[in-house]
């Protein structure tokens, strides 16, 4: 099987480049049905979308609701997707800390996520897109929009959809780093996890969610969150993961983004390209 | 597809559990009869091993003679392997430096691991071995008696072949961190690389091949090689690759030790398991 001309292009939709949706679940039976509708929704065809799910710990019917609406989906007379696969792997995530240790819900998501790529990833796939289910609205045009971006890792602006249509910022991951960030990671031990929201003082961190929202450029960033990011797959393939372990100071997708920075590949973000979390 | 109950015990054996054996190959041609020959005499079911091949920028006819061997090999009555599945992907590995750094042929090495390993694992994978093809002996039985020694990561003493029946270490990335070589990484930048035989002078740590060969108990190891590296599928699914980028002072197989061990794995040797290498 030669995988020399596996690309990920600009013009992706044009090129018939199949993209590869995950997303991690946990008691989210509620969400399941918008989730959907949304993906389904997009103008890129459905015949060059996979989605593989994780389902972890979940004591509701998450899984029943799920399988019925892959079957539903599946057995339509047409706009079927590629493929749905559903996986099942309990890492016991209510047990976890929500603190910065390796043991933490943090890491444990993390090899959740791993575990994901792993068993869904395949030849033909030249994108992978991580998808939150807890999205209330994005673009229909999105894949194909971060696509014509030309980065090896892409995010868009994550707000938060609020009742009285205010919007408030909720993907804080996606970051850049500042000269304050920066120096206080010189400063911090090696073992140190420095993530944003789980220290008592600030980083100091540009967040994409207080950029200006009529920016339309580009802008680099070093850390990124997974409630929609776009990577070229070839970023996966050659190795970058969600790290469980501290790496530069971070774990998970934050970790993540800095290790596609050390291995040589670009990662952005776009103010103004905003989707809306519940 | 529920993976709660992919397990690998010390029995993989009698308890049907796959391996998947994966191999990088570069203008290896005259040694392909003699890697498959092996893998054919091992008393592991051929009908429980699943081989992934990837070749890289070869100029001899190693695509070919592989394509023939998979064909003569599978079409047998009997004694079939589970599937082989070849993989192209060109790396352009002679033109990289034999140094240590990000664009060197060691880390390129590891791109092309992490690459192979994405594209072959799948759901019905208990272990991952990693195999050269360059190998000349080892025993029938070191599948079972590498699982047996109850480790995340195994590996066996490999060492050189010579005309005269002497021997001579070969995979000198197995090793032991000692105190002066845990000391030298104190005093070193974050983002130097510590490798063994890539500096002028000594790390000071032990290697494996240095170690008594009648030393039958498993020895805990911080770095390896993959000569022959024995893997329980979780730890790549939760997250260990070989790092293309610096990772505790190291690259490639190192590394990914290292990471194995950051992320609550264990490691082992055994000196007194030889195996041997052209």
């Amino acid at each position: 099987m030669d995988l020399n001309n596996l690309n990920s292009t600009r013009f992706g939709k044009k090129a018939n480049e199949h993209v590869l949706v995950l997303t991690p679940l946990q008691n989210d039976e509620q969400y399941l049905d918008h989730y959907f509708q949304l993906l389904d929704k997009t103008n890129y065809p459905n015949h060059l979308i996979s989605i593989g799910l994780l389902v972890s710990d979940s004591t509701d019917d998450t899984l029943e609701k799920l399988y019925d609406t892959v079957h539903r989906l599946q057995n339509r007379w047409r706009n079927r997707f590629y493929e749905i696969d559903v996986y099942q792997k309990d890492f016991c995530l209510d047990e976890k800390p929500n603190d910065t240790s390796l043991n933490s819900r943090r890491a444990t998501l993390a090899r959740a996520k791993n575990f994901l790529l792993t068993a869904a990833l395949r030849e033909h796939h030249s994108w992978v897109a991580w998808v939150d289910v807890k999205l209330h609205s994005y673009p229909a045009t999105i894949f194909s929009d971060l696509m014509l971006v030309d980065g090896d890792v892409v995010v868009p602006n994550c707000l938060l959809k609020r009742q009285d249509d205010e919007f408030w910022g909720f993907d804080r991951n996606n970051w850049q780093e500042s000269d304050l960030s920066l120096e206080k990671q010189q400063n911090a031990a090696e073992h140190e996890v420095l993530m944003e929201d789980y220290n008592q003082y600030s980083i100091g961190r540009h967040l994409l969610v207080d950029m200006p929202t009529h920016q339309s450029t580009r802008i680099p960033l070093d850390g990124v969150g997974t409630t929609f990011t776009l990577v070229k797959a070839t970023v996966h393939r050659e190795g970058a993961v969600f790290p469980p372990f501290v790496y530069q100071h971070e774990l998970d997708s934050e970790g993540f983004a800095k290790m596609v920075k050390s291995m040589g590949f670009s990662v952005y973000g776009i103010p103004s390209y905003t989707i809306y979390h519940f």
